[in-house]
């Protein structure tokens, strides 16, 4: 064991560009855990974890009278790439350069943020969040990425909301790469979405892989992107968060929530990835909503808000025109 | 439309087995739904369907003061194996007879009972079981072979209660076949187990699959074993469904039916098999439970009935001695 972590201090030091990353990441989870407590004073409850191979976490937990469940964690993972885990990671880092080889000597870094909100009040949508950094070194070059984005779930539709939502991740967008927007934007549509019920998880935002040009460029636009984040969610908080709310309400969130929950187990990459890589359970579940519910063949009343909201996950549509 | 009918009713016919297999499963779906409707005198929600490329099924639903969710549901679904279905089918089929080739004229057959009752009282156990046939005629002969199981999945251990369960399959299982029990009980610990849980669904019952020996001596052990349902799972009920809990017992319940989605969800080849086959998702789903939670890092008291539980499911047991 011991012999093992050394081997790891001595052939593997993550990049200047690794640890600027990791640096804001941290920044954004303290940011955003900020943030969410002000709406109702209660704190984050903390648990910082390791991991045995190289690296570790810094999970935070919040459970107030706002948010059902929230989880704002950060991760730095490393180690040498055994030869097990080698096709997976081939299948990767080729989708970014199909002529990098790993050779015995590689060792791969990984850091990012990851979130999901599940707030309490049925109109205040769930949010999720991630941003993420990953490298390789094979002993003679390093590969590198990034990737995130983030999307809302709502129970309700608020128009006003929803656009808002995607105005502030479209400025930043455009601003980053003009027409990026769009293709973030479908990109969320087609990657959260559920086959089996032919609908979309939520009303989308963006999403984006593998960008490998620039890094400064690219880090400018992840430090604007998860900073606006908070901009996109809070005022939708804010807003939403003292409207009166009935059982019914209640119950049609948890029954969204079921899909919510199928999506993430049948389809999600990260989870699916983490649950076969035997990453930290709590971690990777931590998106799971805290209740969900499955009735049998629930068809809401047409014309009812539920019958909306169904109807728009059918159907995703642009935001911003 | 009219057209593909036709051809299906002219180049298709159920063999005489597969005709007394259906009917045997029709039957037994009848007796178990008339048992259940027994406890508190409500009765089941019929909901029969058709599959557009042939056949169809009978969807019972059970929600009451006793059973938060009951689905006790038989189909008959049959059809030409299309070119695109031609290696599911054969990766299938291939485990009974590696010689049977699929051919352009092959057609399949599968008819089957399958059931899970969740009920209210945290101390009744949730059941799960299934009873199943699979013909395939590729135009010069047929292969067939039958499959099924039931495993019960508590939240709190009686091991009474348990036993009696094992010990009544256990009996059906040995006068078919001395010997068979040890081997259904062993497959069933294994399939039912969640590896990044590392633990079982349930307490386990018994799983077979691939039985293709002698159909009459088969068919026979099917009908017992299907009869010996309601021997071995209604008499728990009756004990414990009048028992006072509170609302941390369900609040556990709850707990433990996010593990039973995450199993369905994650791992059931039969959920997967029809998500991926465009079965029909109500009836696919009906298997998930009422209602489920997850919390962070749930870890029960030491030494409480809830820690008991979660660390039988992490050591199975054997019943019968």
């Amino acid at each position: 064991m011991t012999k093992f972590i050394e081997s790891v201090i001595i052939t593997f030091m993550p990049s200047d560009q690794a640890i600027s990353f990791a640096t804001l990441v941290r920044t954004r989870q303290d940011d955003i855990c900020e943030a969410l407590s002000s709406i109702d004073g209660t704190q984050f409850q903390l648990d910082d974890w390791e991991r045995p191979g190289g690296g570790g976490g810094h999970t935070r937990i919040l459970q107030s009278s706002s948010f059902e469940k929230a989880g704002v964690n950060t991760s730095e993972v490393f180690g040498p790439i055994s030869e097990k885990e080698t096709p997976m990671f081939s299948t990767l880092i080729n989708k970014v350069d199909d002529t990098f080889q790993l050779t015995k000597k590689s060792h791969f870094y990984a850091t990012g943020l990851s979130l999901v909100i599940h707030p309490k009040n049925p109109y205040v949508p769930t949010v999720h969040a991630n941003y993420r950094y990953f490298e390789c070194n094979n002993g003679l070059s390093t590969i590198w990425w990034m990737g995130g984005g983030a999307d809302l779930t709502p129970y309700y539709i608020n128009e006003d909301d929803i656009t808002h939502f995607h105005r502030v991740h479209h400025d930043v967008c455009e601003n980053f790469q003009p027409g990026s927007y769009a293709n973030f934007k479908q990109a969320c549509d087609r990657y959260f979405f559920l086959p089996h019920r032919e609908e979309t998880r939520g009303v989308g935002g963006i999403f984006f892989d593998y960008l490998c040009n620039d890094y400064t460029v690219q880090f400018n636009f992840i430090s604007n992107i998860s900073k606006a984040f908070i901009d996109a969610y809070m005022p939708i908080v804010e807003k939403q968060n003292d409207r009166t709310y009935t059982k019914e309400h209640r119950e049609w969130q948890s029954i969204r929530r079921g899909r919510y929950a199928e999506f993430n187990l049948l389809y999600d990459r990260g989870t699916l990835f983490g649950l076969k890589t035997n990453g930290r359970i709590e971690s990777i579940l931590m998106s799971m909503p805290p209740k969900a519910e499955w009735q049998y063949n629930v068809v809401p009343t047409k014309g009812s808000p539920e019958d909306a909201m169904q109807q728009l996950l059918k159907n995703p549509k642009e935001w911003i025109h």
